[in-house]
């Protein structure tokens, strides 16, 4: 299926199932409304879901890996060598998303679509590579057209294969790549038109200096690449990042088959933004797990008009918000399908 | 052992555990601070325990049922008769705390404190009734002395009696009793010294009419008592409630057992202050788990200096914030339990 099939295969929410899971809720025995945005989910999730009884067992943390060329700018507070470090560190369940995907009972895939160096075997990666890192934005185009198109369509390619077997009913996307806030900043700052300095952040850690520095080298990684704000695949070939694509691609198939998509911070919201973009039907199956400490991602969000569903002044990565959000869609799923209304518990109504 | 022992037993905080926690959380495979308010979390949690393995298997929530005099000023929206058919709820496992309960792996104990009806015998329910209900508070003193005593008291058996057996690791508080908006408010106001109108919301969902009466009650309620603000015992006798007391009893418990409270919405705030006004000591083994539409917490809080840990939307109570909360403290112990270091990973360092 080509990406443009894809996109034309995903559908509207189910506006049946969303009335009755209205209905349901105000039957339930609380205060009409008193369960807040709890309830607001389980309509949405409803409406993804086609029906009232939601699935939520089989969830699924993608994260993607990949290199950066402009990290040669000195924009991380980290040097490249940790992006191939932290994959492993995946592979072997010692990192934050680890810890709390098992916390959540979700499992995690990883996914390398370009890190710049050569990765052992293990069953939990898929070996994606596109490139060993993409080129330096300061200098020119992060990749070509070709090589922007085959990430997202990589992307899709791992939900489906992961979708058909073992199945997904709610999938959270994740990211490793040193230097990756730069390119999502860009994106973000090429598609919503806001000010580089408004959309950019910190990263791991950097001070007032370098900070000042990489808004420098975002703004001129637009100048010289002049990214197409009306194409989204230009902007991601001129300033994004394999993981990026991929994140975008995971996101779209996932709004195909009807799964919701749990979107990360500001890496993953760069990715989901790209996703709207190029359908924008996409946005209504996602849910933004957790405000960021990275400011770009309040402008991705304000244009993909999401709320974070958990503000915890967290800026890891990994998918690590995602998880944690995870526990509170699968609550609002819960709470729609398990509470006693107000009939079956014999209590009165207002 | 007297409530006055029972304070004096408090301790502060392990200092050492305190900052080992904090020195693991820089080892952890991590930029510094990038989990944000998780790390905060389990270095408290970590000066609770007085050690790194922070214990959070055993969690229970209880709940905590009253009835209130002043529902006879139409300050509700529901009838008085709903306080016993949601206690039978809760009993049954229907209502919104007992899915939330489920789905973070907690136990959910009911105690009846002051129901206005008989309960039938259930393994579940503690039957600690003090009254039939409080006395109205727009006409006179809730309850007496004796009675606010014996309110906290009972919090503090109770809590013992489940810490005994079959342990407690992580307590979280609930309430249920119509009108309980109305004492909390006027404790709130009577403790922080705040307008009635800045602490009192639409509790179940009242209208600008009734909200303005309400707001009329609450004035008259602490005119009439003349609740003394430095003697928690005096403001929870003339406007509290048997189970705000008991909310308190259960914090002031906890505190003195090391066991970290998780404190659910405007009526468990209200205990929580209580407690903290008792035994300011006891404030460090809180936390508030989500900001409740109820504007009076928001004052309690500030007095407390507790951030919510969520922002849902929610108004309900039963300790459903609680439950949900519940989950993001014991990832924060997962995460410094779990993770990988730097070295351990074999990832390079900044």
């Amino acid at each position: 299926m080509t990406l443009e099939d894809l996109i034309t295969s995903i559908l509207p929410l189910n506006a049946e199932a969303m009335r009755a899971a209205t209905q349901r809720q105000d039957m339930l025995t609380k205060p009409q409304g008193s369960l807040g945005r709890l309830e607001d989910f389980s309509v949405r999730l409803a409406g993804i879901a086609g029906k009232l009884d939601i699935p939520m067992k089989r969830k699924r943390v993608i994260v993607i890996a990949g290199d950066h060329g402009v990290a040669a700018e000195g924009v991380s507070a980290f040097p490249q060598e940790v992006t191939p470090q932290m994959v492993v560190n995946f592979l072997h369940g010692g990192a934050a998303i680890n810890v709390l995907a098992r916390h959540v009972g979700a499992e995690v895939s990883v996914v390398d679509m370009g890190v710049a160096a050569d990765l052992p075997d293990h069953p939990k990666l898929f070996k994606r590579k596109i490139a060993y890192g993409t080129a330096n934005i300061a200098r020119g185009a992060a990749m070509s057209r070709e090589q922007a198109r085959l990430s997202v369509e990589t992307g899709i390619e791992i939900f489906e294969r992961l979708f058909e077997s073992p199945g997904i009913d709610l999938v959270m996307t994740g990211d490793m790549g040193i230097a990756n806030t730069t390119p999502s900043s860009a994106i973000i700052a090429a598609v919503t038109g806001k000010p580089v300095e408004k959309v950019t952040g910190r990263g791991t850690g950097i001070g007032d200096e370098a900070l000042a520095h990489k808004i420098e080298v975002i703004k001129q990684a637009l100048a010289i690449n002049k990214p197409d704000p009306s194409d989204p695949l230009d902007v991601l070939a001129k300033v994004g990042g394999f993981e990026i694509g991929g994140i975008a691609g995971v996101a779209l198939a996932a709004a195909a088959h009807r799964v919701p998509i749990l979107v990360d911070g500001l890496i993953s919201t760069a990715g989901a933004l790209l996703a709207a973009e190029l359908a924008p039907r996409s946005r209504e199956y996602m849910f933004s797990a957790h405000a960021s400490v990275e400011r770009g991602q309040q402008a991705a969000l304000q244009r993909l008009t999401l709320e974070p569903i958990l503000d915890l002044n967290m800026r890891l990565g990994e998918g690590t918000g995602g998880a944690l959000a995870a526990f509170v869609l699968e609550a609002a799923a819960r709470i729609l399908n398990e509470m006693a209304t107000f009939t079956e518990a014999g209590v009165s109504e207002e």
